[in-house]
């Protein structure tokens, strides 16, 4: 398993938090979202999925990925 | 119909917006929500509902209302 830590902006609540956390969860990641530190760690498989996979999960749900 | 401008305070986003104004219709009010003056617009039937079932409605999606 590959763990990364990202910087998003744009979260600001626990509704932010769930989507973006069942986005990863939809692309088979597991993200664990700081709503105060603005980043989101994120654990998966790079054997099935890639890094942009995981970013383009977060950004689809209307946040930025530094 | 009744109008009514209540301050709510805690909503950040627009899933905030989305989950007031979700929570006003199932209680058959009209709810608008102006996220940057964080106030709320509703209009509602009197005859219906009270002022206090529109405030309980806001209250219980997890926001302050003043």
């Amino acid at each position: 398993m590959t763990e990364v830590k990202l910087q998003v902006n744009g979260m600001s609540c626990q509704h932010c938090v769930n989507s973006v956390e069942k986005a990863l969860k939809e692309v088979g990641a597991k993200g664990n979202v700081d709503l105060k530190g603005s980043s989101v760690t994120v654990e998966f498989d790079e054997s099935k999925i890639s890094l942009d996979n995981v970013k383009e999960a977060i950004e689809e749900q209307g946040y930025d990925v530094k």
